[in-house]
């Protein structure tokens, strides 16, 4: 890292640097989460770089940032690409932005848009408490280090901010409408080991919801919906024909319902999280910008 | 057309006339289904021009003239497009590339690759005889006026095959095994009315292989499988938890299982035929080249 370096360097002194080097063709490829790094983007985009990136910050920056953000990459021509800010590997971006730039109107998209979360209601059959599944899911390193980073849906409305903004809309993350599956009293202070006994005296909520689904025919999904220029994350019962239902695993789905798709929508499918497929994403989004760039 | 113009033209004249415009960055957008002008593709790429299309083709040529075709296109440096020829607008050959060039392996291809095919396998219930189910999609225009070009599996095979070149085997229309739905004695002369009335003698066929599968908990779907160098067309039994399982109405389904999409596959669904979705494809090609060529 910058900071571990023999000079040590902040991520805009860097882009100083790189400036002085009066590279053509030249791109940053920013692979942390880091806010650190997309405050220095604009000195990037000065240095005359494009920025390819994992990193969803950017996309749901303030809007007068973002579009400040925006601006400046028309102006400079930069190419910002960030494929994998939702769905790691899976093509939802590209195919979000084929169906638009072709004269498509996007009417509804939808989708189950964090691993972590398909998989602990993919798993969930009522057999084990749901606290229980949670705790097993972070042993097995299936969620974040403070699984509350999950369960708050904060992840989801992210990429439905991010979705959103590709589509043309003005959103701020605030106006994205999250139910947040931590119980309110647990929702402050430090992860400790407390969480999951504190988690375990809501088991019996969650189960409720289930036995009722179920006896419905139907199955819960933590999905993320935009319609009508409203974003929204909740736990959804969805009917066995529907079409998020059919997600495995971890799998990311994502529905898009347009003016030409619509009698059934075009779905993308797959795991949508990882190392391996995330850095495929990238390396993709990599390979796009040397196919975009004059030679 | 060529033909009904005021000055006659065939396909090779027409590209002659064109490379005396001497244009830079122009495209032939092929929007037939016809041999003829695919036939004069190395005449429009001699004339310098780029080529869109959804025409099948060319991709499923004998060996020699596909593998000489691909070399001229390297030669002269041109573009050959044709993310519509499997699933129409889907983003099947793009998705597919994308995978490679990022260094993953294809292990399988498994698809629902004919909108007909899905829609009658869906459509069917073992309530109404199968030769009448196929004898209404025709009338409504769910078939080709010959439903036996459907039926025959023989377009689905052309599509295992030019997924099968895209990644890389060297095969012919020949070496894909076709499971054709047309009884033998009904393969051979013109379409006519008849040909109901004989489909219905084989209606009990099809509904116990029905009656099979749902006392197993599965469905039939008309399946293209690609593996391990191997591409064949067949009706088969799904079990509801098979990938391809989820297709709806008439869409395409097609499941990549890869090195790194291996646990579940990378699934594209939708509506993958008529006008209007291909249409969207081939513009998104044609743009996907202006993005492509210097300015």
């Amino acid at each position: 890292s910058l900071s571990g370096s023999r000079r040590r360097m902040t991520p805009a002194g860097f882009a100083e640097a790189v400036a002085r080097l009066e590279l053509t063709n030249a791109a940053l490829v920013d692979c942390t989460a880091d806010d650190s790094i997309v405050e220095a983007y604009p000195a990037f985009i000065n240095a005359n770089l494009h920025i390819v990136t994992p990193n969803k910050r950017a996309n749901v920056l303030p809007w007068r940032r973002y579009e400040s953000l925006k601006e400046l990459l028309d102006r400079r021509q930069k190419y910002f690409l960030y494929e994998t800010n939702v769905g790691a590997g899976l093509p939802v971006m590209s195919t979000l932005r084929d169906l638009i730039a072709s004269g498509d109107e996007v009417v509804k998209i939808e989708g189950i848009l964090s691993g972590t979360l398909s998989y602990l209601f993919n798993a969930y059959d009522g057999s084990v408490p749901f606290s229980q599944l949670v705790a097993e899911a972070r042993e097995m390193g299936f969620t974040e280090p403070d699984p509350r980073d999950d369960l708050s849906g904060h992840d989801v409305a992210r990429k439905l901010l991010i979705l959103a903004r590709e589509i043309g809309l003005k959103m701020e993350i605030a106006q994205v409408r999250v139910h947040s599956l931590v119980p309110p009293p647990l929702r402050r202070g430090p992860f400790s080991s407390q969480f999951f006994p504190a988690l375990a005296r809501y088991d019996s909520t969650v189960l409720k919801r289930f036995e009722a689904a179920r006896s419905r025919g139907s199955v819960l999904r933590y999905v993320g919906i935009l319609e009508n220029g409203r974003a929204e994350a909740s736990l959804m019962e969805c009917s066995r024909n529907h079409p998020l239902a059919s997600a495995k695993g971890s799998d990311n789905i994502i529905a898009f319902t347009t003016t030409r798709y619509s009698r059934t929508p075009l779905v993308v499918q797959g795991p949508g999280a990882g190392a391996d497929v995330t850095a495929m994403g990238v390396f993709s989004d990599i390979l796009k910008l040397l196919h975009y760039l004059p030679e």
